[in-house]
C-alpha cells in the first residue's frame, strides 16, 4: 500500500498472525471463548495492551479492557472494540481484525503523541459468537446490564455460565447492575462477512444498520401416500408445496431487496416427514431466516407471508398452519452523528466508502442500546467467513485501522460539542 | 350384498378377522415375516387349509402351500395366491385378502363339487414386506430360483437369513435350483392400495402391469454463505434449485401420467446441508421413486432429467451431478391370455371393471418370470395402505375371490387348450 497512513500496518499483520497461530491444532482457527486457548489468545492481547500503555483490566462481563486515560476526567469514554472468541474451525479475522485495529488505534495515539481529552477504552468483548453456552454476545450484553438473568444458570460440561464469567475474571454476582453511562462514542471495525465490498471496489463499509433478525417456522401438511399407487394428480405431497413456498420466500426477498435497505429471507433449515423413498411426504418443516435493516420490510414480509401460506395451502391441497416467529429483534441503527464522523474520517484517510446494512449481528448492536454507536466493514475474500478460507487483506484491516484513528481523534473534538449541548455526557437513548 | 356369489362372505370375514386378532397388542396390524406371531397366523391359515381338504408342506422358499390335487396329474398346476406377512404397524388386509380368498376359491369348489383337471394351488409366499433381513419378496423369489445367493448371509439379530427360512421350515441349501416349471397359471388378489377403484366405483382392476421402480439420486451443490450477511442475488441456494427441481419433476411426471401408462415419480427422500438457521443451504440432496407401466416412458423420462438438471443448474449457479440411477427395474406386464380371462370372470359375476397398472411391487412379479401370471386390485378406502387406517370392505374382497373362483374355473379349460399348442406345460417367458 503507498498511502501513509498514521497507523502501523506491520503491528497489526502481526498481531493478527500472532492470534491465529494460537489456535486449536489442525482445526484453524479455533479459540472458543472460556477454552484454555482462548485464554491464552487473551493473554496476548493483555501483554500488547500493556506494551501500548494501556492499564488493563476484566471487567464484570468478562470483557478485557485497555485503558488510556483522557486529559479531561468526566468527559466520558470512547470506546472501540470487538472479539477475540472464534466459531469453531473459522475466524481468523471475524472479530479479531476489531481487535488489533482498536489497539492499533491507541498504539498510533501514542505514536503521534496525541492526547485525547476523552479516556480511550480497547475492548475485547467476551463470548460475541454462540459459545458453548449456546448463546452470543454475553460480554456486551453483561457490559450494558442486558444479559437475561436466566442465562447463567445455562450448564454445559458441569460448569454454568456464572462460573464461566467468573472463571475468565468477571462477576457475574453484579452483572444486572452493569450500566456504563459514560460510554460517549462507540465503534467497531469488522470484516463484511458478505461479497459488496469486494465486488465494488470499496475500502470501507459503513455500517448504517445492524439488520433485525426474525426467524419464522412454518409446517406444511400433507397427506403420507404410497409413491408407487398414488396417481399425481391425487396426491397432497408436502415437499411439494413447500418448495413452491421456498421458492416464493425467495422470489419475495429478492423483490424487497431490490426495493428497499437490506432486506433477506433464507430457509436454512428444511426437513421432510416421513424421509422414505416410497412414501409421499406427508409434512415439511421450513425454519426461515429473515434480516431487515427496516423494520416496515420484516413487518410487510410477514404479513405477505402469512396471506401466501392460504392461498398455497388451497392450491396444493395441503394445510400450512400460521407462521410462528420463533425469535424477533428489531434492527438497531447506528448512530448519525457517528456515521457521519466515519464518512469524514473515510475521506480523510482516501478510503473509498459505501454506506451498508449488516446482515449479521455485532456487539454493537448491544451498545448501542446504551450509547452512541457505529461501526465499520472492512472487505473480506468472497464473502467468506465462519470458516477456514476466511481471509482479508491485511492493507484493508490498515485501512480501516486508519478510519478508526481518525474518527476517535474527530470524536473526541466533535463529542464535546454534542455533551454541551445536552444536560449531561450520558447519551442514552 | 345382494349377489348370489360362488364364495362364502362369512367365511372370509372370519379369517380375516382371526388373522387381525394374531397382532402385536398396541401395534394394528403387526405380524412381521419371521417372528412367533407370523408362525402363529401361518398355523391359523394350515389349519384352515386342512379344513378345507387340502395337502399342506413348507417348500424350500419357505412358502405354505396348500394343494387340492387335480384329476390330470401332469397338466400342471394353478396356483392362487398372496402372502400373509405385514409390515410394523399397518396391513390388516394387505396379502392376507389375497392369501384367504385363495383359500376361499379351494372351499367354494368343494362347495360346488367341482373337481379340476389340474392341481391348485393355495400359497401364502413367505416375506413379501421389507422384512427384518431389509429385502422383500423372499418367497417368490426363492420358490422360483431368483433369491440372490448373497441375501442367504444377510444378518438381523444375530441370524442369518439362510437360518431364517430354515426356521419357518424351508431348505435354503436346495433355493437355487427351484424352478418351478410345472405352473401353468398364476392368480393374486391383492387390495389397490390407491385410491382409483374407489374414486370410479369400479369393483375389480385388473392389473396390466406392474410397474418398474427406479430409484435415481441427484445432488445439487452450491455455496454456503452467512443467511445474513450475503446479498439475495449472489446467493448459490442449494435449497432453491432444489424446490425448483422437485416441481419440475412433480411436473414432468404429472404430464407423462396423463398421456400415457401408470407413471409417478415422487421425491420421497430429500435433506439439505447444513441444515442451520443463519447458513444458505449449500447442498441438497433427493432421492426420486419413479414406477412405470412403460419402460419407454422411465427411460425418456430419465433422459429429461439428465437435461433438466444441467439447464437448472446453470439457472440457478449451482452444480447438479449427472442423476444417479441407484437401483432399477423393469415393468412386469400381466399375462394377456389371462387378462383376458380376468376380464370373462369379472363380467361372469357381475364385477364392474377396469385395466390399470400396479404401482407397487407383488409376488406376482416374480412369479411372472417364470410363468403366466397376472393380478386383480380390490378397493381400499382412500387408497390408505402400510397403516393402521387401512380398510377393505369384505363384500369387496368377497367379490374379489369370486372373480378368482371363475377365473380358476376358466383356466381350468382354457390353459389346457394353450398347452396342447406348445410342446410342453412350461410357459417360460
Amino acid at each position: 500500500m503507498s498511502r501513509n497512513l498514521p497507523v502501523n500496518t506491520d503491528r497489526i499483520a502481526w498481531d493478527i498472525d500472532a492470534l491465529a497461530g494460537t489456535t486449536e491444532p489442525g482445526h484453524p482457527w479455533t479459540r472458543r471463548a472460556f477454552s484454555p486457548l482462548f485464554l491464552e489468545g487473551r493473554a496476548y492481547i493483555e501483554a500488547r495492551m500493556r506494551d501500548a500503555g494501556l492499564g488493563t483490566r476484566i471487567d464484570a462481563g468478562g470483557n478485557l479492557i485497555g485503558k488510556r486515560a483522557g486529559i479531561r476526567p468526566g468527559l466520558g469514554t470512547i470506546m472501540v472494540g470487538s472479539h477475540s472468541d472464534t466459531v469453531p474451525e473459522g475466524g481468523r479475522f471475524d472479530g479479531i481484525a476489531g481487535v488489533v485495529a482498536a489497539l492499533e488505534v491507541a498504539r498510533a495515539l501514542s505514536d503521534h503523541n496525541i492526547q485525547l481529552d476523552h479516556d480511550l477504552e480497547i475492548v475485547d468483548f467476551l463470548a460475541e459468537e454462540v459459545s458453548i453456552f449456546g448463546v452470543s454476545c454475553i460480554g456486551s450484553r453483561g457490559m450494558t446490564g442486558q444479559l437475561p438473568q436466566a442465562w447463567l444458570s445455562r450448564v454445559t460440561d458441569g460448569r454454568d455460565l456464572a462460573k464461566g464469567i467468573l472463571d475468565v475474571g468477571g462477576d457475574p454476582s453484579i452483572l444486572m447492575s452493569q450500566r456504563r453511562p459514560d460510554i460517549a462514542g462507540f465503534l467497531e471495525l469488522h470484516i463484511e462477512q458478505g461479497p459488496v465490498l469486494e465486488a465494488e471496489s470499496k475500502d470501507i463499509g459503513i455500517v448504517t444498520a445492524i439488520a433485525g433478525i426474525t426467524r419464522i417456522e412454518t409446517t406444511v401438511e400433507g397427506r403420507a401416500d404410497h409413491a408407487g399407487t398414488t396417481p399425481m394428480d391425487r396426491r397432497a405431497d408436502a415437499l411439494v408445496a413447500a418448495s413452491q413456498l421456498v421458492l416464493d420466500i425467495r422470489n419475495a426477498a429478492a423483490e424487497r431487496a431490490k426495493a428497499s435497505g437490506h432486506f433477506a429471507a433464507t430457509v436454512g433449515e428444511f426437513r421432510i416427514e416421513p424421509n422414505a423413498a416410497n412414501v409421499v411426504p406427508s409434512k415439511a418443516v421450513l425454519l426461515i431466516d429473515g434480516r431487515a435493516e427496516n423494520r416496515r420490510d420484516m413487518e410487510e414480509f410477514c404479513v405477505w407471508l402469512d396471506a401466501h401460506v392460504i392461498k398455497l395451502a388451497a392450491t396444493h391441497g395441503v394445510s400450512i398452519k400460521p407462521p410462528l416467529r420463533v425469535s424477533d429483534n428489531l434492527p438497531t441503527p447506528g448512530d448519525a452523528g457517528l456515521l457521519e464522523t466515519l464518512e469524514r474520517a473515510c475521506d480523510t484517510v482516501g478510503a473509498r466508502h459505501r454506506r451498508m446494512a449488516s446482515g449479521a449481528g455485532h456487539d454493537t448492536a448491544w451498545i448501542a442500546k446504551v450509547a452512541p454507536a457505529a461501526m465499520i466493514f472492512v472487505p473480506c475474500k468472497e464473502g467468506r467467513s465462519h470458516s477456514a478460507d476466511e481471509w482479508a487483506e491485511n492493507d484493508d484491516i490498515a485501512l480501516g485501522a486508519a478510519v478508526l484513528f481518525a474518527a476517535v481523534c474527530d470524536m473526541d473534538k466533535s463529542l464535546q460539542t454534542i455533551s454541551q449541548e445536552k444536560p449531561n455526557g450520558t447519551n442514552t437513548r
